[in-house]
Order: C-alpha cells, then structure tokens, then sequence
C-alpha cells in the first residue's frame, strides 16, 4: 500500500510541475469540462452511489449518515455548478503580494506559486471530492483524494470522469487521483509521504483529525471541529440576541459555525434566560445549562464541564450566566475550539474587549456564527475551515491553497 | 520534565494573553529595557560564556563550534543593537490584511493577531536567544527558549537580564522563559505540548530538524537547510557569473544562503568550466565535479549524487555541465533544499522559465545566493528563513510571527 500511495504521488509532483506552467485560460477549460461531464455522465455516478447506499444500509448505517452520502441528479449538478464558479474566480497563482526596489537596486518580488501536491483525507461526502479536486486544480496543485470506504465507489466514478475531462483538454489526468480507502493504512502512508506531499488537509470529525494532526509528518492544516459560542451581553438587544442565538442554533445543527454554547451576562439574565430557553425549546433544543438556567426551567438539564466541551453538531446548546466579559472570555478561551465566537452588544467597548481577548479564528459582532463560511464572506469557494493559526486560519479559499516564492533580479549583485 | 515545560507554556500562556493586549509604545519600552539591560550587565553575561566555553573546550569541542559560542563586550553590544532595531519597526499586530463591506452589509476585516505562544528549539549560538525573544516580544507572543545544553549558562544569563528588564516595564516576565537543556526529553515535551504552544521553530542542524518535523504535534516551521544552487545559462555574461559564483561560495560559507552546488550550460562550459575551477581552487574551495569537470582540473574531485545532494557548509562545492536550462532544472528538483538557487543570463525567457522551473523559496536572476536574508531584502528582522511551503516561505520577519483573526460586525444579521 506504502508503494502505491508514494507511487501516485510521485506521478502526482510531474503533474503538478505541467500545471504550475498552464495558464489560467487552460486551467478553466479543464474545470468546464469537468464540470459537462459530471452532467453528462450523472447516471454512472448515481449508479455507483446507489452500491454505497446499499452497502451503508445493509451495515445498518445511521439514516442522518446515509442522507450525507446519498446522491441525487440536483446534488451532482451542484458539484458541476460549484465547479464552474471556481473557474469563474481570479486565478492565485502569479498574484504579486509584495514587491520594492531595495536600496541597493535589485528588484524584489513575493509571488503566488502553486503549493505542488495536495493530499486531502475526508470523511462522508462526495461533494468534496468535486469541491477539493475543482480548487487544488485551480490553485495549480495536484491532489490526492483519500475518502471514505462508504463512498469509495461514488468517488471512484467521480474521480473518473473528472480525470477523463482534463485529460480530453490536454492537462495531465494525474493532477486528480484518488488514494484507496480498501485499506486504512493508505491515509498513514499519504500523511507521511514527507517530500512527496506539500500539505495534507483533513476534513471530517475530531477522530479524524486528531489522527491526522498527530500521525502526520506533512505539514498539516488543522480544520473544522468548531465549539462555538454565543456571548450575550448585559448591553445587548434581546430580541437581536434571541435572533442571533436561535439561527445560529437552529439553522443548520450538522455543521461546524452552528453555535453549541450560549453565555449570558447577569444583568440581563433575568430578562432574558427564561424567554430564550423557551423558544429553544419550542424548536426542539435541549438546553445543557449552569444552576441559573436550571432555575429559570425544570426541563435545563444540568451542564457539566463535558458539556462546555462538547461540539454537539445536534439540537443540544449548553449555556451559562456569567459575572462579566471578562468571565465569558475566559469561559471562551478555556473551552472553544477556536473557530467562531459572537458577541451581541450594543457596546462599542465590550465589542472590541471580546474580540480582543477571544482567541478564535473568527469573531462576529451582533451576527449569527453561521457566517464563518467562504461562500458567506465572499471568497467563492472553500475547501474548509481552519482552526489552527498556521498558514491559514478561518475559511480557505484559493489564495490559502498557495504558497509564494521570493523572485530577486539584480544585475551582477553580490554581497 | 514534562510538567515542568507544560507549566513554564500554562505562565507562557497566561503572560501571552497580557501582551496580546500591550500597546506598541509599551512593547517598544522593553525592548529598549533588554537592549539597555543586556548592555549594563554584560560582565555578567560574560562571566556565564566564560564556563560555557571552558565546559566545550574540555570536552574537545571543533574550535569553529566555540566561535559561535564565544562572546565579547561586542557581540553583546550588537545583540542589544538587534533589539532596538526591532523596537523600530512597524507593529505586525493590528494591520488589516484585508476588508470590504459584503453584499448584505457585514463588514469583514482579517486582522494580524499574535500568534500566541512560540518555541524555539535551536543550537549553539546565544545570539538566536536575543533575537527570537525581541521578535517574538514585539510580535505580541511568548517565547520558549530550548537552546543547547553547551550554551545553557549564556542563555541563563541572557534570558534573566532581559526577564529583569521586562518586568521593570511592567510586562510580565513570563513572556520570555527558558526551557531547561539539562534534559535532552525537554523539545520533545515542548514539541508536543499541542494546544499549550502555538507554534514550534527549530534552528540547527539538519538532524535537528529532521526530529522536529517527525516528532513535534505542534505545528512546526521548518527553518534553514540550504542545498543552494547557481547556474550559468548559456546567455551569460561570464565575468559576472564569475563574480556571483565566488560569492555566492566563499563570501561565508557557513549559512545557509551560501551556495553548494554549481550548474554550468554545455554551451559555455569550454570557456567558463576551466576559468572558475581555477578561481575556486585560489579560494580553497574543493571542486566535487562530474566528468567533465574533472577532465577540465586534474584536482577536481569526482562528484557522487550525495554530493550534489549535501549541504557543505565549508570550502567545497559540487559541480556539472548539464545539456539544458531544462536539465539544470531537473538537477535542482532532484536535489535542492528548496531554499535559494540563482540563474546567471542575459536571456530574458531563460530567466523566466529557471524561476518558474524550479521550486524554492527564493530564485535569483542575476545576483547572490548571499541575498536570502531578512536584512537584505528589507524586513529589518529575521528569526530564520523558512524552506517550507506552509505559512512562510523564506526569511521570516515580524508579520511571519503572527496570524489572523476574521471581525465581521452587523446589525442583527442571521443567515
């Protein structure tokens, strides 16, 4: 298995190194003909998909899993759509970030260059076979995608007829390869393929990537496991703050910027904690609460440390009534995973005290979690969330799939 | 040994938070104390590197390792220059990397932030204590220091007065903290104390790095190794190619900017190939060259592939006449450390095919390898120079220490 993971990804760096030289005009080109052909060739992939629902039922998978997995023609018309917006979007690479003339004379450039090779170890859905291989290719890298078993064979027949279209446009079908998932040791040899591989960028639950931040010895980008939180504080709206709690909450509960905490101030505590365990509770939520939340309801079930911990991804919400802003941020820094915090306040002073003090890699000001999301914030496309502070912290887009090279021109300089 | 660098990160931590909040004018105050601390109590510091050296001189320590570890009034004096020099620069923390108001009216900015807590792993020179802690002050992040055990007492001395000088300021000292090098398991513990520090960078050698990257769960940075390359385009101009190889090579060739490897085209090789082994060999360096090197110099040695693949750092340099632009090229993928390589030619699509040929941190058009460097480009401080492509790629300054948070403000906004 170590001989096939290092074999692709050598032929992978060969790719790489023709699509670092094509142009964007080429590399478009290439992401439109993925895109018909996903279209086009839809039965197949609805066929191969349909094998890995049934395998997944027969193994008694969850049906919340199996929804995940399960592909209809609007879901791969997504994919094709998703794809064409990424070859709509500036190409990265050959971007100038920073250039001067030194006192000496000789000519300074920063560019944007592609990261090379790109291992992705995923979790589920398919969606992120066409998402991932769509902007790696954008970003001039390889990519080698290692899913799941449950959806190898969706993936295998995505992947197929992704790399059937750059290669009909003249691209090297190398720069899209998918790492068996027959064996678990594939996603070790692809995580230690150290020289082979630039980056590796896991996606999917905490297992995954703990697994992944500790076994790896390819730089890894940390993403998603997202314990957000949602400060009310004693200067806040409550109706904007019940607003904010119950979309963020409520919206959508399977994914990583939905809130899974609540922290009210004291002074507003009174007024506001039995109306917004209410209409929590009326949209079906299970409130985890401190002493104070269990007072205002008998149905607060009692928080424990776990609780404040814990990414629920479900309608379960743990809360707390705290002293201060001080001892909401601290409250933050102790148990979030660093993704998302909000703040509801009409105070300019405590908006910028709590983002400040949190240490997360995005901070909404009276607006709901859920706006931590590439497509939210304008960047296009996403291949995930960071939540480490290396390289790329919050929503990657293409940029944050790049690296950069000094490129210095003198005329016979010497030191 | 663990708790004792798991707790020294819980204070480092603790410390970070109050720095984070620190105005640039207080930071600048104690970086102004350290500088004025390490200059009044230099006997001191002296006094402390007197045992270092005499404790290597007994145990038969290389003459060229005790240089780097000696100290004098001066060398102390230009670390305290150092400090001020980074007192002067801009603040990193608080730039806005980007904003815009989006289509729904929330306003985003990715601010700078600290990155939180750093641990430098390094070796030998005292002056890399100086140097991170003022980077990593003014970056608004502590700093854990794990030098060697052969220059444990220097650092002592060191990281007391600056400690001293700090809290003078009102700062608190933990800011800066040794990790003792008594026990070699002390970078282990700080390499995987993963949620206590933010970031690891080693300094050293190649196995020193090696283990880091292998072992650390922290998110690593790696730094310095340099296999660097020069090579002569048959459109050069001889007299400067000359010039550029001589410097390149023997200006100092103990860094990691110094070149190693050198590349010449078929097409100058009759002329260049005789002139320049002579000139090396006037300089003392050993030629490691392939068979046509070695037919041009009876003392050219005969070069093996672990030459053109090792990191001299001394009077040697390895040598060869390749067919193409495109061969030397393939030369440099194969072997280099990605660090720097240098093309020497007149011909404007020879320079852009070598920059965008090879894959390394830095491409020099006509100039020295030398040019690698934080001073020399302009970033007025270095802590190292990167030859990964996550996060930073080549020297690291200030804006390298930092990371990013997301602030997006609205009025009520909910998906």
């Amino acid at each position: 298995m170590k001989d096939q993971v290092h074999s692709a990804a050598r032929r992978a760096r060969i790719a790489a190194a023709t699509l670092a030289a094509t142009k964007r005009v080429d590399k478009d080109a290439a992401l439109h003909a993925m895109a018909d052909a996903l279209v086009d060739r839809t039965a197949s992939i609805l066929a191969a998909n349909a094998l890995d629902v049934e395998t997944a039922t027969a193994a008694g998978t969850g049906e919340n899993v199996i929804d995940r997995l399960r592909l209809d023609a609007d879901r791969v018309a997504a994919f094709a759509q998703g794809i064409r917006d990424v070859a709509a979007l500036p190409d990265p690479v050959g971007e100038i970030v920073r250039g001067s003339t030194l006192p000496n004379g000789l000519r300074m450039q920063q560019v944007r260059v592609p990261m090379g090779v790109i291992g992705m170890i995923y979790e589920g859905r398919p969606n992120v076979t066409a998402d991932a291989a769509a902007i790696c290719l954008k970003a001039g890298s390889a990519v080698l995608l290692r899913g799941s078993s449950s959806a190898a064979r969706s993936n295998a027949a995505i992947i197929d007829i992704m790399r059937d279209a750059v290669a009909v446009t003249g691209l090297p079908a190398d720069v899209i390869q998918q790492i068996s998932a027959d064996d678990r040791s594939s996603s070790t040899h692809l995580m230690q393929a150290r020289g082979l591989v630039d980056l590796v960028i896991p996606r999917g639950g905490a297992g995954l990537i703990q697994a992944v931040v500790e076994q790896s010895t390819v730089p890894v980008i940390e993403t998603g496991i997202g314990n957000c939180h949602v400060y009310v504080d004693a200067d806040a709206d409550l109706d904007m703050a019940l607003a904010i709690v119950m979309n963020a909450k409520t919206q959508r509960t399977s994914v990583c910027n939905a809130a899974e905490s609540l922290l009210v101030h004291k002074a507003v505590a009174d007024a506001f904690v039995p109306r917004v365990v209410r209409a929590l509770q009326d949209a079906g939520v299970t409130v985890h609460g401190d002493p104070a939340f269990c007072d205002a309801d008998a149905d607060v079930v009692a928080a424990t440390d776990d609780d404040y911990a814990t990414e629920y991804l479900s309608l379960d919400i743990s809360a707390r009534v705290v002293e201060s802003i001080d001892e909401a941020i601290a409250h933050v820094r102790t148990f979030s995973s660093g993704h998302t915090e909000a703040i509801v306040t009409s105070s300019l002073a405590a908006a910028q005290r709590f983002t400040a003090g949190v240490d997360s890699a995005a901070v909404m000001v009276n607006a709901s979690t859920r706006f931590t999301d590439g497509a939210e914030l304008g960047f296009g496309a996403e291949i995930g969330i960071s939540t480490q502070k290396l390289h790329a912290r919050g929503p990657m887009g293409l940029a944050e799939m790049t690296t950069t090279t000094y490129v210095v021109t003198g005329d016979g300089h010497v030191r």
